[in-house]
């Protein structure tokens, strides 16, 4: 299931309850349109917002309408203990697989981040793909330190940030990462204004945040830059940029992507759990504006 | 209750459990040292680590235990509707004022700061005092900002992070952040290295990790600052220079205070809730060492 596109839906709420319809008709969405695997409760699903009991939920309703695309589930959490109830949790409502990044309120230690995927390496039956965001870890992984946890059992992929500069800066950088790690390990790209490079630099998966809401799009880049084809792939993804701009300014995608969701009517307004909130103002009459001029489906 | 030292024991854990009797051990070292109120489930007191019914447990037996010692409880969670019911629950559970922080995974605006903040002042009925730490939180207040929360109802008091620099520095720091709120409003300062000249420079309370374990070091401190000599409070900060560069070293106070209870058997070893992890090696070894040589108590 490390291959290709892999879609990270919103969780949206309502009257900040799980707003179960929204979200099968956004998880509907995207197996209609053919994405290759979907991850819940990542950042975007925000999952760090949910109870123990909301994120079982959103991995059954998720499970029982994917058919056969297999589902990964984030089991991120402060501390260790939750970690690892939240992997037996995911796994027993029907995850395909788990993501697991090195959240902290203290910022962690690389022995603390190691121990803590030694744990639960040792405690799941099936794949982890090991979630890198520094912007909301506040930690660093080293190539060492991937290199370490891949070796665990179970650890299955990574998900790396999106890496800047030219397909030849990218592709130094994949290369070296792949040289530390197992043969055909799978890397995933994530950081969705960088994906088409990272794909096009080795990345065998892109973790996709406007693959969430956006399949269409975001699947375009994707068999473009899989199939090599170099220049569609980047024509694409530039032709988002005024979306990736939009990111840039605001903190990140999901208060973007957000405010789309709630522009299409795909979700209530307001779909993110506060003190969340998403755009507004001329950055979302922006954002309308774009959602047309690109025809973003 | 905001003057003077307010200190913040840890929570520790016995097998991932809240270990009680510690916990109690640690309450009354504090209240018979006299310190002027506890301030249970702040960072140091790992409130981003428990469960609600865990944080309700800690705030019941820090009351129980401290007789006319007023404590103040951290309510910070993710979620506005966790950090409601936090503020209702310390509360129910005797809290004489609570403590937030603006806690996030997606880095929060000033907005929705501003809205978090608004929505608990409209929501309690004991003081509250705001949280300023950039470290844990990733969200800088700007004095703007502070100006606007210290205007809501039962806003009580700001921790503001250390402030690095001569006390002439500091003094023109914290005097211009006093002539952005309303006349003696309560400032108080945190990052312990930088107290004794907080506290010389206009805050009127330290809000201290040390204070926490070694009640009669930053009594001393404080005692000295609030009387306005200059001279021996900073003598007795230099003192602990050796501490102060522990800290720096260790990514803050927590993993080293945690070693320090450890190592002084008022805990069990670890006394940290997994992943984190008490300092270890030689930094544990020379720690031990100047317990001894500051004959820290």
């Amino acid at each position: 299931m490390f291959h290709g596109l892999s879609a990270f839906p919103l969780t949206p709420v309502k009257n900040e309850e799980i707003d179960e319809q929204s979200f099968e008709r956004l998880i509907l969405r995207l197996t209609e349109a053919g994405v290759d695997s979907l991850g819940v409760l990542g950042s975007t699903g925000n999952y760090m917002y949910l109870s123990q009991a909301e994120r079982v939920r959103v991995v059954e309703l998720a499970v029982a309408l994917s058919g056969d695309t297999p589902v990964m589930a984030g089991i991120g959490a402060m501390r260790a203990r939750d970690v690892l109830a939240n992997a037996e949790l995911a796994q027993g409502a029907g995850a395909d697989a788990l993501l697991l990044a090195p959240v902290s309120y203290q910022p962690l230690t690389e022995d603390e981040v190691f121990a803590l995927f030694k744990a639960v390496s040792q405690h799941v039956s099936v794949p982890v793909c090991v979630y890198d965001n520094p912007r909301t870890t506040q930690f660093q992984f080293t190539p060492t330190l991937y290199q370490k946890i891949a070796e665990l059992p179970h650890i299955t992929s990574i998900k790396i940030p999106g890496v800047d500069g030219d397909l030849h800066h990218v592709k130094r950088h994949v290369g070296s990462l792949q040289e530390k790690l197992p043969e055909n390990f799978p890397l995933g790209v994530s950081g969705d204004a960088l994906a088409a490079n990272g794909l096009l630099a080795g990345c065998s998966i892109w973790y996709s945040v406007i693959g969430g809401l956006f399949p269409q799009a975001a699947l375009g880049i994707t068999r473009a830059a899989l199939s090599g084809n170099v220049e569609e792939a980047q024509r694409l993804s530039q032709r988002l940029q005024p979306l990736w701009d939009l990111f840039a300014v605001n903190g990140g995608s999901l208060r973007v992507i957000a405010a789309a969701a709630e522009i299409l009517d795909l979700v209530e307004t307001p779909c993110l759990p506060q003190p969340l909130l998403s755009l507004d103002g001329p950055g979302r009459a922006a954002l309308a504006r774009l959602i047309e001029e690109l025809d973003l489906q």
